[in-house]
This record gives C-alpha cells, structure tokens and sequence, in this order.
C-alpha cells in the first residue's frame, strides 16, 4: 500500500472511531434507558475493532454501532472479485443497525468503509429505512436528509445511490424490498478525496435523518397486532441479511467476528406459514410500497 | 429420461404421497391440538405440490410436512454441479420440520427425495435431531432408530451417514453442530433400488425415532428461562438453513415456491448479542456437546 493510501486510511479510521463515539452517546441519551457495551477484540489476521451494543433499551430494542481496522490477506475467490490486485488487504469501516421496541418506529442501517487492495483503494457505503408501518413524512425526511448530504457533492449523485439502494436491497424470493430505500454508493473510479467527503457527509447525515422519526413515533402506543407485524417483519430483515447481504456473508465466509456481524440480527423475530396481511391494512399498504419503491425525496 | 426411471419416479412420487397422509395423521392424533393445512401448488415451470403445514398446536408449535414432484429445465450453474448431463430435471420428495412448543422437546426434519438429471437417477435424504436441552437417552434413542433401518441394508452404511450428517448440519461460524445429528445419504453410485429401498426405510424410520421422544418429554413444565433458551437456539436454526442449507438455497435461487421452503423456519426465535449460557447449566452442556458430536447409537 503506497504511503498516502496508509494515511488516509489511518485519517479515515481515526475519524470513524470518534464518530463512533459521538454516535453511541447521542443515542444513549435519546434511549435514556440503556448504555452501550464496548467490545474491543482482535482479529487473528490483524487489526481489529471495537463492538459496541445496546441491548433492552427504552428505545432502542437492540442497537449495534461497530467499528473496525483490519488488514491481512484475502483467500480466493474473495480476493480477484474485488478491484485491486493481490490478496493484501486493508479496510475501515462503521456499521450502524438500529432496532426500535416500537413497531411505529423504523430499523435503520447505516455503513461507511474505506478499503485497499493492492493498487487500488475506495470508500463505499450508505444508510437505509425499513419501517414495519410506513408515514410518509417519515419516508420523505430520511430521504430528503440523505438527499441534501449528496447535493453539496453532485446533484446527480442521489438518483443513482437511490436506484442502487432500492436494487442492493432487494428480497428476490419476496418480490419485496427490505424497506424503503436509503442510498447504497461505491464508486471506485471517482476521485478518491471525493469519495472520501461523500462517506464522511452521508455518515454525519445519519443521525438527522433517523432521530427526528424516532422522537416523533416513539411516544405512540400500541398493541399487541402492531408488535406481531413487526416481528414478521423482522423475519424478512433475517431473511435479506443471511440470504443476500454481502457483508455479512463475506465477513463470515473470511472469518470475520460472528457476533459483530450478526448484531444486526433482530432480537425477537417471527415466521409464520403464509402470512399475509389484511386487504386494505395499514401493513399491507406497506407491502404494496416495498413491492413498488417510490420517489422519496 | 428413459422409462422405466419414469416409472420409477412414479411410483416412489405416489409412495411420497401416500407418507404424506398418514405421516400427517399421526401427527395430528398425536398434537391433538390443531389439523394440518392443505396447500397444493403448481409450478409454472413443471409440476407442483402439496404444502402441509400445521400451526399452533398443543405439542407442535409449527410444523410442515411438504410434498413436492417437480420437473422442467434446470438453470446453469446448477445443471453442471449435479450428476448427469444436460438440462432436464425430474425431482420428488417429501420434507418433514417439526418446532415443538416445549423447548423439552427436540426440533427434528426429515427429507426424502428422488432425482433423476438426464442418464442420472438417485435418491437421497436424511434425518436430524436438534433439542434445546440434551437428554442423552433422547439422542440415543433418535440415532438407534435409524441406525437399525440402515442395518438392515448394510451395517457399514450407519457410520458414514452418521458422520455426513455432523459434517452437513454444521455452522462454521459458531463452531457447533445444528444438532446431535443423524443420517444423511446421497450416493449415486449405489444400486438404484436399494437407494430406493433405503430411501423408504429412513422415512419410515422417522416418526418411531422422534415421536416416543415426544411423548416422553411433552408435559414436563417449563420456564421463561426455558422457552428463551429455546428462541436463542432457534436463531441458530435459521442461520443454518438460510446461511449454509443447500436444499434452501437452491429452491429459493431457482424459483422454488418460498413459502414451502420457508416453512422450515420456526416461529418465534430470538438473538441477542454474544448471548452465552451460564458455565456449567445444561444449556452450557449441550452447546460442548455440538461442539463435539458423540457417537449416539
């Protein structure tokens, strides 16, 4: 790795590690009923990270905001999918997953990662909503939040990390998308300083796209149906993640830490056989809109 | 397919069938709570089914007893990674998933199936015993079971299949077993009616394995603690069948019907963050347990 690539990511990493902080603290004072546990583990190969997780929270029903520094070589196949060339690798990155008690507030997910292979070096990431029942309001605020963080870079950039969201996240087997949208972007070919300001703004945008929601819906009372069709829902969120996602198939297939992956995981989740929601409900206008993703901002 | 693997197929397909009835009968006198249900489904590319599945029940929590008798034109990659050539596929099978309310009570699958891929014919199938709580008697009991159906064949066939299922229910990123195991067989080498008789001795080994071990544990009183036991080992369960099952993945990726597949996911799971049982606690010793596989018969 040649030295301005080391520097960047050792800027890049040492940014990330305090926007972690800031981060937990910001949402263990919105909680106000739970803290964040801190996990600091080593990976075998080099590098390491730091697991930070809030369980049984007044909000926060299970929140995850992992950091983590590794560097090694990559096994074949993972190593010639990737652009670069080699199997040294290094890579930084943050990963946010948000699980609310409430089923009127929505799981969010947010990543930001910087990583090197070889000659080549890119950042990547993004941020999604995926509510059990959808406001709107609430779809439109996340992604106008989004939105806004892009525009300062590229007007044209929102459209297409939109389209790339709504197609990453995507349920083949349903027919369905995982929520609503966010922003999915990696685009190795950009200007690396580019690149890097886009992560660092979609990062910081994060949090005033989803508390605003959070504060909103939280307060609102409900039953026993509501929290039901939530865990189904969840179901799904299982679904995506173990199926589809390639972080966490990648991470665990290279060894990576179980358990800072799959703190993405819901904590109480159900299935059922063929279960569809009422004509005409509130949860199935909701999967109505997964089945057809809308313009949001 | 030349004809007398048709004939073949149908008769082992209508043998399936019939299984498929009385195995849900039993089941029903034995749950004595709730009946099966009566899905039949075509697939547009060839064939259909008939989905069973039987929800809150007095012992049965959720369980699907699935028949399916499938053909058509297989998509590459998978037409090149099966015995025998070219496209066209002809596939029967029946799949048994039983999540016991109590967490006393294991969560067992069966599967049988026939397929028949151009020159190829074969049969294969296995059985598994996954509990929350290990009664050594309960295992031993399971794995006799089936080891007497295979003897009955060759007494060199019980310790190969035995050792493929403990290698197949793995999760490599836990480093445990699905469960205490079973039988898995797949070998198209052998000749094909003594596939074909193994094929139906297993099956009609499966409820003489695990129903006495219902029986036996199905009033015994349980806790909180308990039940939750049971959700976090449940995750387990779906990780394996989303993450690493073959059968699961390969019907979700070439358009199998998802419901029927999924059927196979319990219905309330739990995960929590590097969620360990107390040292010492049986629940501690059945996870040293998978971690080991025992020889059970």
């Amino acid at each position: 790795m040649p030295e301005p690539t080391a520097e960047l990511h050792a800027r890049f990493s040492a940014w990330l590690a305090s926007r972690q902080e800031s981060i937990c603290r910001a949402l263990e004072a919105l909680d106000g009923g739970a803290p964040f546990g801190r996990d600091a583990w080593q990976r075998p190969g080099g590098g390491g990270g730091l697991t930070r997780v809030l369980e049984g929270g007044r909000l926060l029903e299970k929140a995850g905001v992992n950091f983590s520094d590794v560097s090694g070589e990559l096994a074949e196949p993972f190593a010639s999918r990737l652009p670069g060339s080699g199997r040294h690798f290094a890579a930084c990155g943050l990963s946010i997953v948000l699980h609310p008690r409430s089923p009127w507030v929505p799981t969010t997910h947010a990543n930001v990662r910087f990583i090197a292979h070889g000659d080549k070096a890119w950042f990547g990431g993004g941020a999604d909503l995926t509510p059990s029942y959808l406001f709107d309001d609430d779809a439109a605020h996340y992604h106008r939040t989004l939105k806004a963080a892009c525009d300062r870079h590229d007007p044209a950039c929102y459209p297409r990390f939109k389209a790339a969201c709504d197609r990453y996240f995507f349920l083949p087997h349903r027919g369905e998308g995982r929520g609503v949208g966010g922003l999915f972007f990696e685009d190795p070919s950009a200007p690396l300083q580019a690149q890097r300001t886009l992560a660092e703004d979609v990062l910081d945008a994060f949090l005033p796209a989803w508390v605003p929601i959070a504060e909103r819906r939280r307060d609102r009372p409900f039953g026993e149906r509501e929290r039901a069709w939530q865990e189904f829902r969840r179901g799904r969120y299982v679904e995506f993640n173990l199926l589809h996602d390639r972080g966490t198939t990648f991470g665990l297939e290279t060894g990576g830490r179980t358990e800072s992956i799959l703190m993405s995981l819901p904590p109480r989740v159900r299935w059922g056989y063929a279960h569809e929601p009422e004509p005409g409900s509130e949860e199935a206008r909701l999967v109505e809109v997964l089945r057809h993703p809308r313009d949001w901002a």
